[in-house]
């Protein structure tokens, strides 16, 4: 079976609380039910991860790596736009990595229309709440039943 | 039942022979297919018109408006950096839409991106193929349905 | 008499109804009433002209020139951007052109402050909406009475 | 009646002498000549004041506000490109203002097409010589008067 | 006793009446009442001085330094961004100065981000309304006092 | 009582030690006892925090929600220019939030005169050494009591 | 025979009429003329064709594809600087392409020393008036002669 | 007798007391002294302002045309970077205007290495202290002696 | 005997498995050995430490302080380009420190050729693979024989 | 018979050796041949020059305008990117002056897409190989021709 | 007697010939005989050189220094812009060096009002043809007497 | 036995004497010296080369690879930043090549910290004054004899 990680990065342990204006109204824990039950339609099985901190994230992507995990769907939320480190954990591993964030980060201030990850991604969803998060799921494991 | 205008930009009539390596191995009409067969399922109506004319795709947004469209899907390819006219004619129908894009244009080239839509979209996805298409059919029908 | 051609710039034929906070409540069918009824007391001619695509309005000023016409007052609207074409169109015709817009683009976004027509017309009229139109009109006879 | 001040900034009382090509033959005092027979036709009130000190038209406008005047005619010259603290006294007092310019800013030097004043303004006109106060008082009393 | 001089910038005699969202409900007088008070308190004297005149301002940095004045105690206003000449007399008469502003300039547009003074200050305080005034006040004299 | 969390950012822990010529010869232990004292004074409960990793200050602001924390004094040290997690942190606790330096980061290095945070904070003070956080905490308090 | 598309851009239908100083005095009907000449001499065929759309001329690489066209002459006027369409157009059909000017654009405003078709294309040769033109298809029949 | 007026710019009165080892020992007056001196030497006459108003340097750029002086001498100070209206003014007079500088600015900080006023003046000078108005007057007095 | 902190800083981990073409075939830990094994030769002492977390790696900065080292080595990986906290801890203790990188990342990326530690540094050695550490060391332990 | 002169700067001599797959297999004998040849057949005279040495080419192109030389061909190499000391020395002997390279540079990095040179130019050519030189001789010798 | 050493930079030995309009009618040589008269004057002895090689200037700087020249006079021309060898020349040698230019650089294009070697020169004098050496000459010798 | 040639660029003939406090006590002889030594025990053969003309150093790197030397150590001070013919004549010739510099350039000036040469080097070792060289030298050694 396809073994996925999910990471969230800085602040989503606050969904829900947190400017639900541009955040939505699910709480982070919702949100992985959801991603569960998809993951059951999919046959895919997930590890969930949410940390503040920089390097646990990238910690984190190193033991995906370490278990055989066959790739990641990431928010990196506020790491998106400062973190080379996580950039260069993913292309470390060679994973295949999605990453999705809630708002569409475009068509907010400029700071935060530049990815670092991007680069070393398969692709970017963005702007769809908590959607983008399953959309994310679809397109990682299309992406490696593909492969 | 709902109405969804599917705009393609310029170039993308070449699909499947244009650069298959970044743009995948499928066909415009392929693509089209597949996009049909998913409205199907998710119980929409589909328009879908192409068009190598900045000018044409603006027509076609405001024909939208006028036959009571629900949606816009769009992919503006070129366009995408070098249109205000398409960006000013999605906020002046006021019409929720959703920018797709095959490839994954934050890991190409610098020109490439910066979108001139996204901030009058609901949200992003790039980087899946065709695939691309159908996860932004999703998100579109999800907002209309919500909404 | 005095022949002038006015011509409205991409997504203009939507006026009324396209954002009436920023573009006001008149439609572009009551901006031309006002503009003929000007014209008439000023004793010229007008023909008037709206298109969404770049190239027609190239065309369009390439005719005026071909048809006597003395002067040009024109609202690129989106185009006032992005277009180097228009910018050639009008100093190859070499015919005085006022430039006009509904809304002040100074005080808007960044992208929106700078005209690549400027240069090439004879001033600038923004901010006044549909009175930007006739006292654009008003610029243009009096300098053309003048020469 | 409505009341409004009109204010020109530094060097314009040199018109005429100066730099004709650019700035025209018209004196400063013939310009105020005309606007004030164009005032009494449109049955307005105007006060002219001219200054070389950009504290002396801060003061100016504060003084506008304090006797009643309905709105601003400026011509903020070279203050354009350099004055905050003009832009912070309009939109303290909170009166409507036009922006004027003898020549087309966005046609000169780089440094001369950006306005620190347009983001408070309702509107700018440039381009057309003495002709350019004219429209702009026009455009002004015709705001008064909807408002 | 210590001598401060309070220098207040342009547009800061409307405080009160001037955008009460941004700038606060005191007027200017009642702010200088406050200050006064807090000088009581702490045992210093001051002079205040207000101005819409950049050369104003330099005038009466020269003279706080002819008459035996300890420090300087300023709210630049507009004149923070565009003020080479004030920053030049604040080093040239080398008293210790402190820059206060009522608003947090640094939450503001771009423009407002930037202090020509800050250089050459001792520090600054800016987001707390009149209470900036006061807070620095209270800095100026700490310092003042251990050196 | 009203409940203050005090967070120091990263190197702090070394003050007194660290390049007294610019940071004061005060530890950090000195200037959380003057803390203290003056929190004793104003009739307020201060909980302190130092961290040299980002994510640990980020889980520090958490927490102060979680227990019912009025508002927050911080020193994001070197984080000021680096963390967008930091800001995140703080809008989405929507916690009042005072910003402090101990030298006049606008009168340093370049890239030491751009905060992430500011646009989330009530305000700034920068130059004072430990006087800034006795201020800020003035600031805060004076705040907090009038809201 | 080679077949080889020759494509003019917007407003070189004016040719000899727009400002002969930087243009030239031959009319666009006789720079065809020498190109059909020198065409006859390299024994090769050409299918010229001129529009002031965007799109149009998309459309024709589209089918300089379909009818077995070997190689592309294009002077892509304004639509140098601004079209990302023509650009991809171009590489989506992998057809070998000589970008000409009449003038040298990097001599000129620096708007125009930037290509979007450089990119993909062979080379460019600009500067020499109706000779870029001659010039270019010679080079271009070298090029597919060897290859 | 050919007469030059001499304008002194802001904080220039306090020369001798500002920051000597940047602008030297002299007093204004001494300057003043010295150039009265060399004046005599080559026979002409000067008239020598000081202000720390932007206005009045203004204002007397104005007075020197209208009193048939044949050419300026000006250390505009810190004017020369922040002041438009000095250089219009200096265009609008149209007289010969040398630009001089106590310390060699293209040697200091960046901001003060761009001058608003070079590009209508004869020419610059700067970094000789004092001699550098005497060289200035030499170099003003040769011009004036050749056309 | 001298002791010596060496530093490897995100991802480092990894080497070996990390994208062998950029970064070597060699693991942290054959590394490691290398450097031990020079170290005796140059009779020092050297304590190693890895860490993914930018605050992990400011405590031992700060903790090589504490154990009276007398020099760090350090390769800061991905906080080379975006970590200010890692430089003010260097300058904060004041221990002489050599910059390493396995990659020459001056030709790398554009975003890898800055590194806000260099100006805290002895120097900086980088692109010898695993020699870029032994050179370093040597490099660090010459110069703390010479101080 | 007309006179020209063919600069090779920098690195050219190694042409045929240096990187084949940018540069062509051709040594720069046999371009010399070539151009050789070309010129028998246009019945010009060819001087050939060839140096690493900014300061040698700025001579040779004096010596150019002292023999009677009638134009120049240049490619600059290295110093197209880098010597405005090759442009003065074009423009102050005002010879035409055709501007070729091998490779496209507009394809290349961005430091090779800005020439020195293009202004003082007749024209560019780039991108043809050692055509390109062919193309720059006939090009020259046709507006030696006309002029 | 004071030793100075004249150094004329790229192009200048064509003075006279080049672009009069810009650069004056006179010779270098006529340049060189009103230098030498006023070194008579001013009882100092001038070594004149002039090279179109960067190196052969910088050597020239050296052997300045070995042979006991007190000063330096240079017109950098062309190097001006692209020469930090000449700077660092100037500053290893460590004698005063005046830098002259005939044209007011201030006025003319961009990239000519960057001056690499300003910041390690006494002062700057440009805009007065060949007075600007004779100028430079005094300024020179003025200053060796004073020091 | 290994051939390796040494480059020293502008300005270093004059080390030792030159700004000690910046590149140090030693002299180019001392450091020749040290090479030397140095070679000897590396077994390898040393060409020294030093000059201050940039197409001499071109003319080295060509002669270098013509007489079958294995390798270059090219310290290209001021060249460094302004030389695209050194960076083409390293790729050129295709040796290895590994840069170093006596000072810390990352520390120093903006302008000193891009150097157009590390694309096409192997690294780059600075800030260890004449310990750079030797540095240099191993590192390039142990690159030779690994490949």
């Amino acid at each position: 079976m396809i073994e996925i990680h999910v990471l969230h990065g800085p602040n989503l342990n606050l969904l829900g609380r947190r400017e639900p204006g541009i955040y939505g109204q699910l709480s982070l824990e919702q949100i992985n039910q959801r991603l569960l039950q998809r993951a059951a339609i999919l046959d895919v099985h997930l590890t969930i991860f949410q940390s503040n901190h920089e390097g646990a994230l990238v910690d984190c992507i190193h033991q995906a790596s370490d278990v055989g995990c066959g790739g990641l769907l990431i928010n990196p939320a506020a790491y998106t736009h400062t973190s080379v480190a996580l950039r260069d954990a993913i292309s470390a591993v060679a994973l295949p990595c999605v990453e999705v964030h809630l708002s569409n980060i475009h068509a907010r201030e400029a700071f935060r229309q530049h990815s670092h990850l991007a680069p070393v991604c398969l692709g970017q969803i963005c702007g769809f709440g908590a959607d983008s998060y399953l959309l994310g799921l679809e397109a990682l494991v299309a992406h490696l039943r593909k492969n």
